[in-house]
């Protein structure tokens, strides 16, 4: 399953049995107080292995640098452009394509990657024709965070080291929060972030958007197995068109 | 140690304690039926965390693809071009740059990578000014390998998944190492390999370029250390000059 | 207030007097049989000179070409890559900054543009300070479509040629609207439009996204001046904290 | 007549009746007192519209910003570089090329452009074999301004907001000149322009560079049709050698 | 004078006794049967030779490869993108900036270089203020070769292998031209030749533009001295502005 | 053999019965007193022709310019980026290909070049499939010049204007050296140069590697006619392979 721990002798074989190949895609960031910076790398990695034993896949190992130009001046940040992210992740994908895989999803657990995640399988999808490429960043989210969260989001589209990203890492990685250490912190996050460029600092301290206090297990497992069904789901889906 | 665990309260201070940033680069890669396709990935880790201790650094996520040209249609090869690896690493070198840190610290598992790390740490020196940006595959290993191997180099730079490298797994990470499947294979590698572009199925179709059987923990174990003293020495002797 | 219809012996003068500038940009696009194929650059252009009346900007000549990835294989569609928009809106960008500007506004029409504008719009926070930037597409539609629509929305973000873009134009543009030829074409749009790349032409043969029959004046000047008041809102909100 | 009047349910048919698409291109740049900033965008739209009446061919929408690099620190110039311009053009012609057009003429209102249009031009060339790209920039105008101006030019291929195209737009847009305000403005151009860079503030303040005050409609009509007609021909010569 | 040939360890002082650096650039091209591929290479060298003795100039050696697309299916020639070209014009120039020089003059043999000799004059104009940058394509030749030519031009800007340039090549280098082998051929070039992308075998098997024939040393001779003084000039007219 | 001295109607016929193309290429590169900045041109010129007379090939005009990275900061040193000089080779590289030679040899004078020859090689090993490339820089010289040095090599990898190259000179360009100026000067290289950007000004302010009194004739004969039979040989090699 993991694919760089298999041998060049019988990976030809297996590939011919299993043409699904999962990228965890991350990022080093801050994460407030009581989670790693590395907490998009674990919950993409975990993740990724759980779909990865739903659909028989194999995970490749994770790529563990994303876009974070919002974030990009906190500390313990690291940033790849944009440009950069998605001259990788094609030649990573051109490479699965010659390999023989049909399937390429990268599993995503930073929203940053989104652009970049689209670019490149865009660009994919031009060149290499028989192969589907996926991005998935915790599809059916939304619907399903608001059902369990008790808090009010600060934003739309951002969580952050929250109610809910930190109950991702107590489903997916309790070992690395320490929630002695979580903090509630509700930005007032001005109404042109949506269209003008906004770093964070500018209106937060922590990078935590919300009440990571509230987090539980409970709600990470809720949410993140929603997640997972769906994109179960969408591999289904496809086959089923073949 | 491990960059990523550390979280974004504790890390400014941290990085004022320790200014290196060490980061272990492989690749994905064929190394025949007894070694792992992530072989470079995992000697550059774990080599990563045994420099780091020595230098009190930090070990960042390990970039697990590489510059896989020779290779690259090898069953379970992932190639990275090496414009995009290049970006890719001025990139992070350049946040660890903003982060505060000093020495920008390369440990490469994959001959591959040269020159890619070459050309990035160039670029990081003009951008840069303040940061030491280091580059080693295994410094001094020539020699050292010259004094334990038992059979012949197949090539006066390359070695590959060989008593040589098979030896490096067996002393920082044999249990990814399965000896039974270890081969003999001493390919003719052709005059011209080093003035023309050879793709390796030219002339092995195992990638072994050697006698892996001959592998012990020993040799690994005295040539790594080897190594590593000489990292450890290029960075004192940096601290010495300042 | 037309930039382009001002001459250059007074604009130096101008310019001082009101540093705003506004680019309507749109795209050349498939917009079903009752809306022109530069229906975005009509309602960007349109919107831009309400908005240049309301903040006393000047309105710069339209780019009237956009990202159309979606839907470039439709008749009449014309297909600007990401990276080529974006170079050409920094090149605006750093002349309006080189001129004097100090607020430069995107009105954007095609939702293809999004990551160029804001992609764009990052690269010119880094190279001139002291201009902001803005991208727009119509702020707070969402919440005010939904109070207006009577059928739901085919899929969460995007809306094409629709009730609701059709009542834009009616608003706006009503001259190049041929309501006769509007029709209902409600495609069953797949979920994983949203995990994979999935040109238009999959599930729709009309690129109308609804019921183009049932758009009025009336939901268009509602959700259009909504959206108005909330970009005058922004530009109003950064005078306050100059 | 107008591409983006046309709705994507008629236009597939209709360029299969003319394969003809005419885009005008011209600039925002300083034109002196008495024409306006898009004096290079009114005369490629207005000559555009003229030919296509004549060869029976689509206006797109005008590309209204263009290299100005010489002029660009003058009030009100907004400037492209080459590669951005060059990149963006061969992506409409692409798309056009994809389109089923046959023939893609850049009509050109702005000196500057030139190398751009040259060099998309040749790009096309290699990538959409079947389309003949035109660029032209008033063909055969040197030989009729001649005839009819009353002041030597100020030099040899510039010409700029003088009798001549200040003519030309009392004939196309007459609607946007003032003659009150015209000048007489003969500079001084340094015989070094033609050898090294220049930007026109080291020899004219105003950029006009002759007599604007003999600018006549019929000098403009009379060039005019002279370059209209040079256009025609070459698309008739065209056609009979097809 | 040739730079060269110079040492490492006198050429600082000499820089500083003479900060004029001249580049001979030419191409090698297709110049019928008479005269070599590398006549630009050898025109633009000499030339150079003499600007240099004049001026008290160092002549670099001479970059031998140019643009050349028009050419570039004929026998023997090699054409290198423009793009290419300006990177690798631009890196001279900032080398040559670095090591003090104050005027960079580009002396060209071949007309389609052009658009990179004036592209990468402008990127250095940007990049090294303090240093001027001229390209020189036989200034002042129009009319000189008018007075001489007993042949009229094919092309009012084209000439190649012909009465005229075969004069240069008696003049500067006759022990490389074939008089024997000179030919008479008067292509007729197409009016669109100005207006669409048109290689020259589309209107001539010789490359030759003209009547070979009609050379003297004598034409080359008068036409080249013209052009050196005209270069000259430029040179003092710019030591009397500072 | 050299062919831009050959002529248009010729070539062609004359490719047909030798498709063997070698470039000289070297680069302007401080040398220390006694030998000039062109040395390694002249050295790649000359060897050039060597090879050219033994497999009967034609001598392409020398690029003359290299990657100076190391001695950029030298007197008289011009650097050019790999970038470019990786793009420029490989347009060399696609017309050779174009005009039909089959083998593409580039003779390097520079050690500095290495990186960029052997990427352009494998950019051409994709697009130009039927044609060899081969990039030489004296093969087999480091045993050959362990035979006959009267002092230690400076460096495993570098020499420079040392016993050693200044021999090559006395063999292949003696009108070039001024051996009274010859000097010794043997820099003490930190052992971090090859794990960290080291400009040479670091370590030696003469730019010599070595003592280059004791070059002489003999020496260079003797090592620079064992690199060239190995040239040869490959040449041949491949030959037979065919």
């Amino acid at each position: 399953m993991q694919f760089q721990n298999e041998n060049s002798f019988d990976i030809k074989e297996k590939i011919d049995h299993s043409k699904i190949a999962i990228l965890p895609i991350g990022a080093v960031e801050a994460h407030g107080p009581h989670l790693p910076l590395g907490t998009d790398n674990l919950l993409a990695e975990r993740l990724s292995e759980k779909l990865a034993e739903r659909v028989n896949g194999f995970v490749l190992p994770t790529l563990p640098y994303g876009q974070v130009w919002s974030l990009r001046n906190f500390p313990g940040s690291i940033h790849i452009r944009n440009d950069s992210l998605i001259r990788f992740l094609v030649d990573i994908g051109k490479s699965l394509y010659h390999q023989g895989f049909t399937t390429f999803a990268m599993v995503n657990g930073h929203l940053g990657n989104g652009t970049a995640l689209k670019e490149s399988a865009r660009a994919l999808y031009e060149t290499c024709p028989d192969m589907r490429v996926l991005y998935f960043f915790y599809p059916g989210m939304n619907k399903a965070a608001a059902e369990v969260r008790e808090t009010q989001s600060s934003h739309n589209t951002y969580f952050h080291a929250c109610e809910i990203e930190t109950s991702y890492m107590l489903y997916l990685a309790p070992e690395y929060v320490d929630m002695d250490k979580a903090i509630t912190d509700i930005p007032d996050i001005p109404a042109d972030a949506d269209v003008t460029p906004t770093p964070w600092e500018e209106f937060t301290a922590s990078a935590v958007l919300g009440d990571a206090k509230l987090a539980t297990e409970e709600k990470g497992k809720y949410i993140v197995n929603i997640a997972l069904e769906n994109m179960v789901h969408f591999f289904n889906s496809n086959s089923e068109q073949e």
